[in-house]
């Protein structure tokens, strides 16, 4: 089917910024075919009037553990590790696929309802995540949390690695007869075709399996060896934890002598497509291996202040050419998954931090939360409103008082627009969301079944 | 006329912070008369069924230049004196009267939408504000602002400082008779029963005239001095800029020999209650003083982030027992009026500049977002829902993904909560703004006057 929006603003990328054309966004099946000011020659199967609305790239979440909004709030205020060890693991401990299916669908609704149509994700049980994210329609980069304790145990070994590969195998095959497949799958309300539902996720580029390492203090060099000479043969993009706190930087300069990116890019790990969550506490050398090995850096700024993490250092990333994109991390630490607080927030700290007005333009912060997202995912066919890429679309009401007068609208979608802004949300030409109503997930079953986990996971 | 209100979450404010009350709220027209879990035996004329919502305290905005929404996004990116200077000052040039009134219409289009019921305000035209405060039913505190560049003029010749004790004195007498005060309402649309529309609401005690000195620097120790001795006879609230950039803070010193903070209080300016916006670069000296006068803190993260200026030290100011409120600055410089993205950032920016999570509890977010800014603007009967206190409150839609679970409210207001997420707004009893809609401000016919403004103003 071909469908024509008409009666929209929407927002594209030049080379030099971003511009806003009055007119017509033309889609065929998931893709956009027609972008113009004036009516489209050929003859589209419907029109869709959009009353004067902003049509904006879907914003792209580079880095998060979506089931955490399960743990919205808990612990907030406490230190680290006090945080992890005291607060959140006991948690985590009873956490069962089931859980995670659930704790997915609920953060998908806050995202599709917040303008995210496509999320990283890096959590336990993503056979479970992949379900939930298939049938939902969204788009996402999943993994299996690659996770070793001991420093003896060799990378084929390791049950974990063996997992990570498994699960890309299982993707790349379309097989999910694999022992933690059956499992996880086993535990989600599911509809007969649900293979076929994920295996369409999978055809259509919607979901996609990334290699995953914790972090380097939560795996071994065995465990990054491993999984850096399988990628030679799978060459999946890599998710990863780096330097986010000083202790965890300045432990693995202990262990290894060497930064964790040091240490990373000199087993091997960086010569994929990796994206590093966090990245706070990076040195100049640092920054320097990551252009180099085109790293991209997730700035996660809410989940960094909030944790009392710090600030990572953007502007200085920015300026050297390194490929910044934008995450919410999960939902404990921040405690939301809308990327409208996140582009915000980078706006804002980086001006402050450097006692400098003119650090961070909005088109570079628009830049991070949608195309160098999808670079980091290794998505070159998202990101941009573009004839030929993706129709993944969000459509603003501009008709608030929050949202006037609209001389400048890259600056106004930074810093005066909210996530609840958005009132149609759209991937691959599919509306998912539209003036609050989820068109693919049953909001009450899903908060009511979220309700009996909760009851379970506090239970004392 | 009494209302009940019920089936709603309540926000109190106990000793120990804000707890959650399952129950029922009266209100005895423009004042609370009950709050308690159990359904009353007084019978009350209406009842109002709030369907589950989360009902807390209005938001005090402690500082702001309403009209300002007229130059949303102006200058974005500019260096501060740039910004102003060929910017900012440019278009402010143009302004007259019925601009003043109508940019403060939008502005409590947008302050009402996203919970404030209370804002100070300080910009040129205050009668053109004071009759769009009137006829809103918004509540605020304005001043005529105090500005003069001649240090050899005596403060009672300065035409400005006539200007504000005048106002203030209008406002005791109910006397719209001085010819500024004829010329700004002139200016206005207004109906024939204006008049009394104003001294309504400073019967109310919704509108109250405050004193206002610019800045130091944009002031000089005769008006400031003169501002002082008026005082003694009117005990107003003194709305003022304190020490915003480094150079201002440094000026100061070299021309003074003293800090600004310093400086007023050795005029004495500050024997009254005062309230001073921004506060960056004050001194460890100056919070001991502004301690030692009660001096109010008024923290605008946004607005010294975007223009660069820096981080007040709040979690300091706290720590001596110093009152802050919050602030959303002029919309040019944030560019929002929205108190929810306040307390959002005043949450996170301390705890990552002082690499802490245990810096400022939710508990504190909310005070200054409440109480504290009541306190600021000589206000003991509004900040906190209590038996007594005027029905300032707003109502919170709890039904949406991203404010579920809800295990911690308070946590979820500062952290998870959008301004949009507010959906009613009233104040001293009377609902303004409900679902979308504003019950005393006609929103096409404000958006269409200001468009004929913007046309003007931007025009070469």
């Amino acid at each position: 089917m071909r469908r024509l929006l008409k009666n929209c603003k929407i927002l594209i990328r030049t080379n030099e910024g971003y511009e806003v054309l009055n007119g017509y966004l033309g889609i065929d099946k998931d893709t956009i075919d027609y972008v113009s000011e004036q009516y489209p020659t050929e003859k589209y199967d419907e029109e869709k009037d959009m009353g004067g609305k902003l049509i904006m790239p879907g914003l792209i979440n580079a880095h998060g553990h979506s089931p955490m909004t399960l743990l919205r709030g808990v612990g907030s205020g406490l230190k680290l590790q006090d945080w992890l060890n005291n607060a959140i693991f006991p948690i985590e401990e009873k956490l069962v696929p089931q859980d995670t299916f659930i704790g997915c669908k609920l953060a998908i609704m806050e995202m599709l309802s917040t303008g995210t149509t496509t999320f990283a994700e890096m959590y336990d049980f993503p056979y479970a995540s992949a379900y939930a994210i298939a049938e939902s329609g969204i788009k996402s980069n999943l993994c299996r949390v690659g996770l070793c304790f001991d420093p003896n145990i060799e990378g084929k070994d390791d049950i974990r690695t063996i997992e990570c590969i498994e699960l890309i195998d299982s993707f790349y095959n379309r097989d999910f007869s694999n022992s933690e497949a059956v499992r996880e799958l086993g535990a989600c309300k599911k509809d007969e075709n649900y293979v076929e539902t994920i295996v369409n996720a999978i055809d259509t580029g919607r979901l996609k399996a990334d290699f995953c390492l914790h972090s380097e203090y939560l795996t071994t060099p065995n465990v990054v060896k491993a999984m850096t000479d399988e990628n030679k043969r799978l060459k999946a993009c890599v998710q990863v934890h780096v330097s986010e706190t000083e202790k965890e930087h300045n432990d693995c300069i202990e262990r290894h002598g060497k930064t964790p990116i040091q240490y990373f890019n000199d087993i091997g790990i960086l010569d994929n497509n990796t994206y590093a969550a966090h990245c706070v506490w990076v040195t100049d050398e640092d920054l320097k291996i990551m252009k180099e090995k085109n790293v991209t850096l997730v700035h996660n700024p809410s989940s960094n202040m909030k944790l009392g993490s710090g600030f990572a250092p953007i502007t200085k990333a920015l300026d050297m050419g390194i490929n910044v994109a934008l995450g919410t991390d999960g939902c404990a630490s921040n405690d939301n998954l809308n990327m409208f607080e996140e582009m915000h927030l980078a706006a804002l700290i980086h001006k402050g931090i450097e006692n400098d007005p003119t650090k961070l333009s909005a088109t570079q912060i628009l830049d991070m939360a949608t195309i160098n997202g999808a670079k980091a995912m290794g998505r070159d066919d998202i990101g941009v409103i573009e004839v030929g890429k993706k129709a993944d679309i969000i459509a603003i009401n501009m008709d608030k008082p929050h949202l006037y007068p609209a001389y400048d609208i890259p600056n106004l979608i930074v810093y005066s627009m909210q996530g609840s802004d958005v009132c149609m949300t759209m991937v691959d030409g599919n509306i998912l969301y539209e003036d609050g109503k989820f068109l693919t997930i049953n909001k009450e079953k899903t908060l009511e079944e979220a309700e009996a986990i909760i009851q379970r996971l506090f239970s004392k």
